[in-house]
C-alpha cells in the first residue's frame, strides 16, 4: 500500500500483480530471485530493475521530487522515522496485528503479547514524535517518512492499539489523509 | 558499535558517551528529549543537531563520503539492504542474541523461539543476497549497508544461529573486517 500510495501521489502509471503470502508464493524461486528475502513488496521498474523492501522503494521513487527533502539534516529526519517504522512499528505493531488477524494470538500468547505490548510502545514513540504540534512527522512538509509510518499506524486498532488515546497520531492521520491524491487502498485482509 | 566503525573509517573525532539501558537511562526525560524512542545510538553533531537511529547516522555520515554511492540504483540497494537489516536481522535476529544473554530465554521460551526461528530466516536471506558472489551487500563498494548488517551478523552465534554454516557470510564477514581502519568493538555484554 505505501508504494501505491506514493505512485499515485506522483502520477506514475503502475500495474499491481498478487504475490500471495497466505500461498507461500512469496517464497518460490521465482520470486527469491526477485528478493532474497521472499517477502513483498517489490517494484520491477521501465528498465525490469527489481527494488524490494519499501522503504527502499519509496526513497527511489520520491528522489527529486517534492516529498523527500534533497539532502542534509532535513533528509535525515525522513530517514531516522523510515527506520523506526522498519524496526518498531512494522517490526512489533503490524506483527501483532498478523497475529491477531490470523487468528493465532490464542496458539501463541506469549508471542502475541510481546509484540503487542512493544508496538504500543512504539505507538507512543510516534505520539511523541508528533508532539511539538508539528504537522508532518519530519517537520513542515508531507514526506514517505509519513507514508510509511501511516501504513501500520492507522490500522493499529487491529492488533489491540486505542488509536483515539494518541491525539496527536489522530490529528497526523488526518492530514497524511487529507494530502492531494492521497487514497488508502488496504487490501482487506483474508478470510483464512 | 556501526556508528563508532563509520566515524572511525571516516577518521573523525567523536566523544562516545554511554547510556546504559540496562540502568533505564534510556527512557529517562532527558533522553527521551534527545530520542523519542528512548534508545541508543544518538548521533549529536557539533552544531548540537541529534541524530537517533543507526541507520540514520549511517547514511548521514557517509553522504558525499565513499562508504556510499552518490545516487541511483547503487544508493537504493544500500537501502535496501539497510531496511532489510533493521526489520529483519536486528528485528530479530538481535533481539533473540538480547534474550538469550539476559537469560530470558527460559522463562519466555515461545517469544525466544520465534525471534529466533525469523532471525535464522533472515540470516538465511544475507547468505542467498551474498550468494552470486559479489564481494560486498550493495555490490563491488564496501558501503555502510556493510556496516550496518555486520553488527548483529557476525554475533549471530550468541543468540544460537551456526554462521559457520552460511559460507558467504563467513567470507564477507572476512572482507568487512578487512577493510581499512575497521574496528570491531563490540561492547562486552554486561553480567546481570
Amino acid at each position: 500500500m505505501k508504494a501505491r500510495i506514493l505512485l499515485r501521489q506522483l502520477d506514475l502509471p503502475y500495474e499491481a500483480v498478487t504475490v500471495d503470502l497466505f500461498r507461500r508464493e512469496t517464497r518460490t524461486p521465482e520470486h527469491l530471485a526477485r528478493n532474497p528475502d521472499g517477502r513483498v513488496p517489490v517494484l520491477e521498474t521501465g528498465d525490469g530493475t527489481l527494488i524490494p523492501e519499501s522503504g527502499a522503494i519509496l526513497l527511489h521513487l520520491a528522489e527529486d521530487t517534492p516529498f523527500l527533502p534533497a539532502g542534509g539534516i532535513a533528509r535525515t529526519r525522513v530517514h531516522q522515522w523510515m527506520f523506526f517504522e522498519q524496526n518498531r512499528l512494522e517490526g512489533d505493531l503490524a506483527m501483532a496485528r498478523f497475529i491477531k488477524l490470523t487468528g493465532r494470538d490464542g496458539k501463541y500468547p506469549e508471542v502475541f503479547e510481546h509484540r503487542l505490548a512493544r508496538g504500543l510502545d512504539a505507538l507512543a514513540t510516534l505520539e511523541r514524535g508528533l508532539a511539538d504540534g508539528r504537522p508532518f512527522i519530519a517537520g513542515d512538509a508531507y514526506t514517505v517518512a509519513d507514508i510509511a509510518l501511516y501504513a501500520y499506524a492507522h490500522c493499529g486498532g487491529d492488533a489491540g492499539a486505542d488509536l483515539a488515546s494518541h491525539e496527536h497520531v489522530v490529528g497526523w492521520i488526518e492530514r497524511v489523509e487529507a494530502t492531494p491524491r492521497f487514497v488508502n487502498d488496504l487490501a482487506p485482509f483474508p478470510d483464512l
